[in-house]
């Protein structure tokens, strides 16, 4: 067991690390949506953001720089600021005596650092010295809805192609894409800053950096981080990640081999009494999970379930989750709920 | 071999059978570009259009309502006005002494109707009895892309997600996503009408009808129109087949596995010297075939060629092509490019 105590009490000092950005923002209206027990609330962004005013439960809120000395007194800090904050300042909470829960891919794959998702793998968070990671966006999304199954019918090999949201590369590329949008619609020049080709009208198979076997980061993530949330390095994931034209929510078309079968109907019964997932579908009557209806929802839905007609033991389903909340914010509070309860 | 007798001219009389939708308006295009060999053109299409002017090659053209009199003296009648139309219309074309090449999906999958892509299956074009079909559009852009995978390594099975543009629904598709575009950048209500919920801004995993086991008839397109295509009924593919809010261009991410292994750089030899392909995969130069600019190109663009780290024979690309041109258009009058040489 790791050897970081977590002190309980009837209220938290939180601070939030990245609280001007698109994460920052959605943990602000979680902690208030949950009324997490909060007594301090300080507010930590870059040196520009400083000065900033943010409003919580109607009281307003500075925005103080993120600096080694900021973390004094808090009890749970929450990092959603890049992975080289993470990096640099998540040791300076834990010295001040903060729980970090850090949303960045910055100790994710760390040996002695839980990467959690409260749905599939809770014990773990307890083994800590200090520092929770929040998995990838992507990763979260698919794991919620693969744990049930992978009990059921152990989970050999996954082939994942995603639907990435504009907001999964932060509040600025969002509003690049609505920007775009706005242009087109005048027929004004649209312009490229935050991607890297323009993605209104377009798809873009590139997010993060490209790796050495061909695959980029985001892709190796599914890979990696699937297995350590699982605690199984049996399971195989082959990802391609892909940016479209959508604000909020991923999407993803899931196709897994099981060492047991998994038909269809067993498939929605397991789905449907899984903690954080909620099955939607009907093709019937056009029901299935979008992105335009999943944003600002806390469950993922999956839809689409059918049995895979290439593969004795395969199942196919698409799931769509708001990767600001579930994907990010919304799994780091459930974390930190984990140890307030 | 099938019974029907094309004579060769120095030009011929060319129907087309919806010739105001977007493929019929491609056709137009490409036959302008090629510069096809034409002595009378003849545009039909449904009562409502007659009377419409277009042009081609500066000349103004009255469209004529397509009846079971429309094809008296056609050599080669190109039908693109839906699977009805095509069922009731196309034999009295062939009675007239026209070559049919067929773009609905009417009769694909008959038994003596050849369904042709050039670069794959030219030969079996040559074994018609009047009528040759044209196959869906997504199956064409994978299998140009498979055909050259597949003599080297024979394919086995292929796990495919389609990313298809609003156009593959038809010209008043696309314009319900662009005024959609134009209606959210005004802050006016979104109509939807053409597809079965917003598009912009959102991603639907459904198109055409679902079938009994839990499949579209797109994704099921994909199974029996690449077998037939390549002839191998060995061949397994399944599908989760996406509409995004693209205008032009359907971009599919695949993964195969092959009987023998295909390297990476095997794959990019192959495919490069393909008929009808271009390889387009230099990550570290941000370049990959994306649909902003496969749009109104004629050849499949091949990149994010790899090799999948969860299969031995297993191999991983992502393929993007014009579906109004190579996926329908284009691929229809190089069948008939097959008669005329």
């Amino acid at each position: 067991m790791g050897n970081f105590k977590f002190t309980k009490k009837e209220k938290y000092n939180v601070a939030i690390a990245g609280a001007t950005g698109a994460v920052g923002e959605t943990f602000l209206q979680i902690l208030e949506e949950r009324n997490f027990p909060i007594n301090e609330l300080r507010l930590l962004a870059s040196a520009r953001s400083v000065g900033k005013t943010i409003k919580f439960k109607g009281e307003d809120y500075k925005v103080q720089e993120l600096t080694h000395d900021s973390f004094k007194g808090i009890d749970i800090a929450l990092f959603s600021a890049g992975a080289s904050r993470s990096l640099e300042f998540a040791p300076s909470a834990v010295k001040a005596g903060a729980l970090v829960i850090d949303n960045s891919s910055a100790f994710r794959m760390e040996k002695d650092i839980p990467l959690v998702v409260p749905e599939v793998n809770a014990a773990a968070a307890f083994d800590n010295n200090g520092i929770i990671a929040n998995p990838n966006c992507t990763t979260i999304i698919m794991v919620v809805a693969l744990k049930p199954l992978h009990d059921y019918g152990k989970i050999k090999r996954v082939v994942v192609s995603s639907y990435q949201s504009s907001s999964g590369a932060g509040a600025q590329a969002m509003e690049e894409l609505l920007a775009q949008t706005r242009a087109w619609a005048k027929g004004e020049p649209i312009k490229v800053e935050k991607f890297q080709h323009q993605l209104l009208f377009n798809v873009i198979p590139h997010i993060d950096k490209f790796t050495e076997n061909g695959y980029t980061k985001e892709e190796m993530k599914m890979f990696n981080e699937t297995r350590k949330i699982m605690g199984d390095d049996t399971i195989k994931v082959t990802a391609t990640c892909v940016r479209v034209p959508v604000i909020s929510a991923h999407s993803e078309a899931v196709t897994i081999e099981t060492e047991k079968k998994i038909t269809a109907e067993k498939a929605r019964e397991l789905l449907s009494k899984a903690p954080g997932v909620q099955v939607l579908d009907n093709p019937e009557k056009n029901e299935y999970p979008m992105p335009l209806f999943v944003a600002g929802k806390d469950d993922c839905y999956v839809g689409r379930i059918r049995e895979d007609i290439t593969c004795d033991n395969g199942l196919t389903f698409w799931v769509v989750g708001d990767q600001l909340r579930k994907g990010a914010a919304l799994n780091a509070i459930q974390i930190a709920e984990l140890f307030i309860k």
